[in-house]
This record gives C-alpha cells, structure tokens and sequence, in this order.
C-alpha cells in the first residue's frame, strides 16, 4: 500500500477547501435570509393608514402651518414615525388626507406623547371638522419616495 | 514718511484675505440658493395625486398581483415616478388609495406610455369597478418615506 494512498494529502486539502467554500456560502445564504426576514417582519410590524380630515376654510392657513410643523418635526426627530404625507386636494382646499406610516405600534403611542403632536392637536382642535382615520395595509411594505 | 505707511503690505495682506473670504462665502451662499431655488422649482413641477379604486372581489388577488407588479416596475426603471404607494382599507379590502408623484407632467405622459404600465392596466380594466383620480397639492412637496 502507497502512502499516497494512506494519506491522500492534495485530495484532503481539496475537500477541506471545498468544505470550507461551502460553509461561507451557506454562512452568506443564511445571513441573507435573517435580514431579509427580519426587513419583512419589521414592514410586518408597520402601522400604516390614511388620516381624512375637513379642515374649516376660515382657518385654513393657520391649519396648514400647524400641520405642516407638527409633520416635518416628527418626521425629523422620530425614528418611528417614517412619513406624514400630507396633501390637499385642488378642487376641495379643506380637504386633506395625511398617509402616516409607523415603524410599529410602540412608534405610533410614543409620537402621541411627543410636544409637537400635543401642540399640532390642541392647537388645531377648533379648525378640524371631520376627522377620519382608515387603517391599510400596504401593497408594497418597503415602497420609497424617491 | 515712513515706507510702511506708503505700502502698508501687511495691512493689504488681511485686507486681500478678508475680500477673498467674502468672495468665497457669496460664492457658496449662491450656489446653496440656486440649489435650493432648483429643489423648490423641480417640486412645484410634481404631479402629485391620489387614485382610488374600487376592484371587485372576486378578482382581487388577481388584481394586487398586477398592481404590485406594474407599481414596483415603474418606481424602478422610470427616474420621474418617484412613488406608487398602494394601500388598500383592512375594512373595505376591495378599496385601493394610491398615492402617485411624478416629477412632472412629462414623466407622467411618458409612464402612460410604457409596456408595464399599459399592461397593467389593459390586464386589469375588467377588475375596476370604479376609479376616482383627485389631483392634489402637497404640504411638505419635499417629505419622504425612510
């Protein structure tokens, strides 16, 4: 018996190489996988809905300014609040429809604690005439504004 | 006369610096203008509104497929869709707001053009039991989804 047979070193350390190329891919795939599950767990967990509110037209302009304040603020210092996109419609000025999306439901408890949502609500309590607030689910959880 | 008071070189010296520093926080002042004052320009120009759909039930996974479909396609080849954001109501699962922003009428007339768009929407003209187009302003033309 040939010693090479005994201990076929090139073909151990091709295997071993082998081996070890496998573990990294199957390292790799699995890591893919947990972030990939954990962005759709995390989109899972988004509060998403549509807020319509009456605006009284007498006070328009100083709904705006609360509105367009109390969002950008949130926006900005709040993690969990990731959009307040606000429009009102051409043909109707009063009417508004905010897309609001929470990162989760603990994001969107906290952002109702915040000062600037307090000052956005009781300051314009006597300008809004209808309020109403429709719970979605979203088509495309990750969607972007580009 | 002292030479220092016929050329006082070090005085020139400040003086020449202090101008080319004014110089240089102008020239930055109105690049930062002219950025901003294009940002501001190239919002205005958005087309931003709000389709709602009502699909009937019995075609409604059909109907997502092909929303989901022609939407990611859009926001991902065309540079002037720079969102489809498609939410349907957790108590009317039938009833679709999306809201769309083209970076102007010229991106929008082009996206009416293309094979996904046509696509989806010969592929789903039987699905639709209503559609309401509501052209709007936005508040914060410049918010985003993070």
């Amino acid at each position: 018996m040939s010693l090479t047979k005994v201990f076929p070193t090139e073909k151990f350390r091709n295997l071993s190489k082998f081996r070890h190329g496998l573990c990294v891919l199957l390292a790799i795939g699995m890591l893919t996988m947990c972030a990939v599950g954990n962005a759709s767990a995390q989109e899972k967990k988004q509060i998403v809905r549509l807020a319509k509110l009456v605006i009284d037209p007498a006070q328009l302009e100083p709904y705006k300014a609360a509105l367009k304040e109390g969002a950008e603020t949130a926006v900005r210092v709040e993690p969990g609040v990731l959009t307040l996109y606000a429009v009102s419609e051409k043909n109707n000025p009063t009417h508004f429809t905010i897309l609001e999306i929470y990162a989760d439901s603990a994001a969107y408890r906290a952002h109702l604690q915040t000062p600037h949502f307090l000052k956005y609500k009781n300051g314009t309590k006597d300008m809004v005439k209808s309020l109403e607030l429709v719970e979605t689910d979203p088509l495309v959880p990750g969607m972007k504004i580009k």
